[in-house]
């Protein structure tokens, strides 16, 4: 079966495919979303060598569950140990042992069949499309900011970063509230937030809006995030902090103590409240989806995913 | 009378006394302790000119309230605009219009008498000595991370920094946290935690600890600090950030949204906490005061309470 590994380089690869050994289900791939994560991946970061990808939507080819058969799932991407304090709490992602779908000792998503622990499927209802359903693992990470902090529906929230993620960020938040604005520069992502009835902000403003916002969210993948976020925030007031920068970043930490300012690192989420919101239709994520390639063309895919200012860029299986 | 001016440089002043307008009350000062903020103003942070100190206890000598004269008072050093939002919720340390005793538009406490309004003021109960009540206002700090984070009694918490803060946190903690760890690497002092039941660590084991605290406290002062405190936490902990270290720190922000890592800065806290430790004598800060000087003898008290591993310097009046 076709395959995209990174093993020092990015490349395609034909595999066998995953028997179904009485474990894990095995799952035929329908589509597969290209994520920051995977770009990172192929500069080195994580250090992971494998078939990558880990945003999907596929159907049950065999499990122990039969009636999960000839479904169509999405899957949560971390895989614990199941007896640790994390796993225990159900937080499997956070578990010293566990796998993580194309990123942490486990292949991915982007070949024909991949498995997963029973566990870790959802069904996908019929009324959410597989362009829909493809984006549920990063609309969870968006929607895990809302399992996290408590934000009041009128105090000012600013989402930093015009990506996909803050995207998606900011059709969770703009369920609930009514302050919200986001911080980017590319023009047609700006108008996408405005027709949601969101107010943007130029780049060029950051300055002026000193400690004006109770929350901020950088999803921004720059290293000038972090210290935009706290000249952004309010005493008292919140940093989630969602994009994964790697490299070092320079800063004062004395105003985050005389500000009593919070920080809070927010990674995967449930997979329930994403799929909820696709379910009742109050978000439409396939609007980010910019381009979908067969996987035999998944080098040209990545190729275009690393383009400054694309959004979701999408394998499909066949 | 007597006072200890920043401007510039440390000196001794001969100022007049101030009178009671009818507003804030006038306090003599009894003892006044020397913080490590006083000795970063004077290094010229925080740009303060003016009379320094903000921890004392004294006697009011005039008030509005005639019922507070002659009585033995220590007093919050933040005083707020009483009107804005952060007013509102009693969070007068957070006012963007505020004075702060001795540290920001506001003379401090460095000096025969001082004012302060009536609200700032706290009796001191007669159980409670002068060199006790000098300690208030950082114990209140100290008792702050309570009022922020809730803390299990059986999670693992450790205290970055054996100064006066970090042993003013470990008294304030070791109340309610079984596994209280103290990482520092002064001997006096670490035998001194020894004596209060608190596990004691040396700085060389850092290395060792790594991801295995619910909590750190970072109160080293130091620029390692913000580093090894990220080092020492749990996937899912929390890093209470208390001292005020100012410079540049360089690090990589990715584990802390990888981890789910939450950083609350943490800076003045309510005194009734602090007070009723102290009633109940179930800490004793008075073991922390290392020497007392005159008002008079400030400079001679300044160039002690800079050495390194000096515990609390106080300054009393007369």
């Amino acid at each position: 079966m076709k395959a995209v590994l990174f093993d020092a380089e990015l490349k395609l690869a034909n595999l066998p495919k995953p028997c179904f050994t009485g474990n894990e289900s095995v799952i035929r791939l329908l589509k597969a979303g290209i994520c920051n994560t995977d770009l990172e991946i192929t500069r080195g970061y994580f250090g992971f060598k494998g078939v990558l990808g880990h945003e999907f939507v596929g159907v049950v080819e065999a499990s122990k569950n039969t009636s999960l058969i000839g479904q169509r799932v999405v899957g949560e991407i971390n895989s614990g140990c199941g007896h640790c304090e994390y796993c225990r709490k159900n937080l499997q992602r956070h578990c010293p042992d566990r796998t993580v779908l194309g990123i942490l000792n486990r292949d991915g998503a982007f070949r024909e069949y991949l498995t997963l622990p029973e566990s870790n499927l959802h069904l996908v209802p019929d009324s959410v499309t597989d362009d829909e359903a493809v984006f549920v693992e990063p609309l969870a990470a968006a929607c895990e900011i809302l399992d996290q902090v408590e934000i009041e529906p009128d105090q000012r929230v600013a989402v930093l970063g015009d990506g996909k993620l803050g995207l998606l960020v900011t059709m969770v938040l703009n369920q609930s509230i009514r302050q919200l604005y986001l911080i980017g520069k590319h023009p047609e992502k700006m108008e996408l937030a405005r027709e949601l009835g969101v107010e943007t902000v130029e780049p060029g403003f950051i300055q002026k809006l000193s400690r004006s916002f109770d929350f901020v969210v950088e999803a921004s993948g720059s290293p000038q995030g972090w210290n935009q976020a706290l000249h952004l925030v309010k005493p008292r007031g919140t940093v989630v902090l969602k994009s994964t920068f790697h490299g070092q970043v320079a800063f004062n930490p004395a105003p985050i103590v005389v500000d009593e300012v919070t920080v809070i690192g927010s990674r995967c989420g449930r997979f329930e409240p994403a799929l909820q919101l696709l379910r009742d239709k109050k978000v439409d994520p396939a609007r980010l989806l910019q381009h979908s390639f067969p996987l035999g063309q998944a080098l040209e895919a990545f190729e275009l995913a690393r383009q400054s200012g694309v959004l979701k860029v999408v394998l499909q299986s066949g």
